[in-house]
């Protein structure tokens, strides 16, 4: 058995985390940049939480709240830019997947000069500002991963930094921040937070480890999503089922660091790159279909996941989760023909324990949207 | 919830994972001193593995192989000193838990000056030589925790230095070096990550994450206890079989550094202390009797390790653990209320779900060695 485990972030977890724990922004430098989207960080509190504690210890800050979904790569380099130019000793990426993602390119990049052309290939210098993350949603668990995903328009898709040099020094996890959330929003992050530890279940990168946290998470997101999907309307869930969500999704998190993920993400990207289909969205979408083929080759690995969710059949996974995610979306053959072609070319292929052939590929797209 | 994670250490698991990945020797510093026990690490293979990868990548070493049983607080000032005097920039501790927790100890108190009489105290500094563990039995899980478990004359016991900054940076995990143990040290030290595992899910600060590594690692070492009683002579287990123990004891490490220990290790330190039982075996002899009262007072939480082992009581647990353990050991009355009175004063007590009061501990040292 050859096997590494790595995931060095020290994630505090509770009501009032960050004021609670102001101190340990002393232990990471004098000088710190908030990189956050244009909205959601200053509506759900996190924003002024994290300026307050700061304030608390005497510790300046400047604001980059110019991240949008999906970050782009020139957006990390403006970011990195105003980091550079103010010198400042850390980060605090508060947000989303997409803040988040950001800060730790901003923080790789502030310390380092990387070609744009060189950005996706692995050379890092050992030499990056410290991360503290802030999520307020429970999906990208990019609070404890090694990876910053960004939208590579060179290369028409999103495409992942990952270094173990950008794994956050420090994860606040307040499940108050995650009451703003919208119901698509809160649904289509779960979602995305299920297919991290499903996709965890089904990588070559598997291990005892990352197979017991993964079940554990599957069981509380989908509690989560049956009780969603049995509200009336939509509503709140309650702060208990936020923070167990929450959770789940740094559980995930930790998975996918281990693991990498599947196809699900290379086919998802896609979606996103050029239908804008929310990642947690395109993900669960996808998802069946890539089930169904395990279970045509490994109907004992399928079943370990479908278990863990107390279905017996990937159908019924399906009628949990589709219903959830809202409209489809249609793609010609052309599409799927050129999408099919970018999937087969990234490494999370080389993950799947069940390897898709291009069939395979174009298959579930169609399977998946139809 | 208030909760925290926090195991930076890089696990590397692997047969030859040493010599494999001897590069990661040169990210730590020049100069090396390798913490041993007199005998086993040389007898093993574990000492050449490191001195041929150190050399392999042109670091010098010294050795400090003094470190006995349960070290006492004078072996690591020894330790230190030597480390000083020749300025070795990290220290590699080689073996059980003695040389790892010794190794711990030596890499702190090489940096900074503390008092014995503060040893314990947890007042450190942030400046500690990095340290690689190379565990060569599977039980103790030190490799991947906080914590230094020395012999403390002082007191009377033995006592733990707890800090985030002896984590160890790197832990090499290879399972052959176990394959030189004894019959009794392989029992004895496979019930002590037992002990950690179940420890850990009956401690107050349990999560969902250390609850899922622990219900793993509980599983896996029951199977590995199971297959050792049923051979009709001690004899080797399979090589694939001392893999899986080796990972259970890490994820069971992981718990305890999320959990800390209970009781039922409080209780333990006083056999080894003042009747010198192995480690191992005192929480083997013990475990049952806290769990009985448990039981009595969350019976749900003992059907939750119960049901790990695949057993309803915990006379069955005890019908597996105790005859692997060999003979029993007899305490006068005036040794247990000694003792007893010694375990209340624990923070491990602080630790117990289900709290002892000085009457439960006396009786659990009663029925346990009877």
């Amino acid at each position: 058995m050859n096997y590494q485990y790595y995931m060095p972030t020290k994630v505090i977890m509770g009501e009032d985390c960050i004021l609670n724990h102001s101190d340990i922004f002393k232990t990471l430098g004098k000088r710190a940049m908030l990189v956050t989207g244009a909205r959601s960080a200053k509506l759900n509190g996190s924003a002024s939480d994290v300026t307050s504690a700061l304030e608390a210890v005497g510790i300046s800050y400047i604001v980059f709240d110019k991240v949008m979904s999906n970050p782009t790569v020139a957006c990390v380099y403006e970011g990195a830019a105003l980091a550079k130019e103010n010198e400042v000793d850390f980060i605090i990426a508060i947000g989303g997947g997409s803040p988040m993602d950001a800060g730790k390119a901003i923080a790789l990049l502030a310390t380092q000069e990387i070609e744009e052309t060189e950005l996706f290939k692995g050379k890092y210098e050992n030499k990056v500002l410290p991360i503290v993350a802030v999520p307020t949603t429970a999906g990208t668990g990019s609070e404890v991963t090694q990876y910053s995903i960004l939208t590579n328009d060179r290369a028409e898709t999103k495409m992942s930094i990952a270094s173990n040099y950008i794994f956050p020094a420090v994860a606040f996890l307040d499940a108050r921040y995650m009451a703003a959330l919208s119901h698509t929003t809160l649904v289509n992050t779960a979602v995305d937070a299920l297919s991290h530890a499903v996709e965890g279940l089904l990588s070559v990168r598997r291990s005892f480890l990352s197979d017991a946290l993964a079940l554990e998470s599957i069981q509380y997101i989908t509690e989560a999503l049956k009780t969603i999907k049995a509200m009336d309307v939509p509503g709140k869930i309650t702060a208990e089922m936020r923070e167990k969500l929450l959770y789940a999704s740094f559980m995930a998190g930790v998975v996918i660091a281990q693991t990498g993920t599947t196809v699900v993400h290379a086919m998802g990207y896609a979606l996103t790159y050029f239908k804008e289909v929310d990642h947690g969205k395109a993900n669960g979408l996808l998802m069946g279909s890539y089930l169904s083929l395990v279970e045509k080759e490994a109907p004992e690995l399928a079943a370990k996941v479908l278990s863990a969710m107390s279905f017996t059949s990937v159908a019924e996974m399906n009628e949990l989760i589709l219903p959830l995610l809202g409209e489809k979306i249609a793609l010609t053959e052309e599409e799927i023909e050129h999408y099919t072609q970018k999937v087969l070319k990234t490494s999370n292929i080389l993950n799947c324990t069940v390897k898709p052939e291009k069939k395979d590929v174009t298959d579930m797209y169609v399977t998946s949207l139809k």
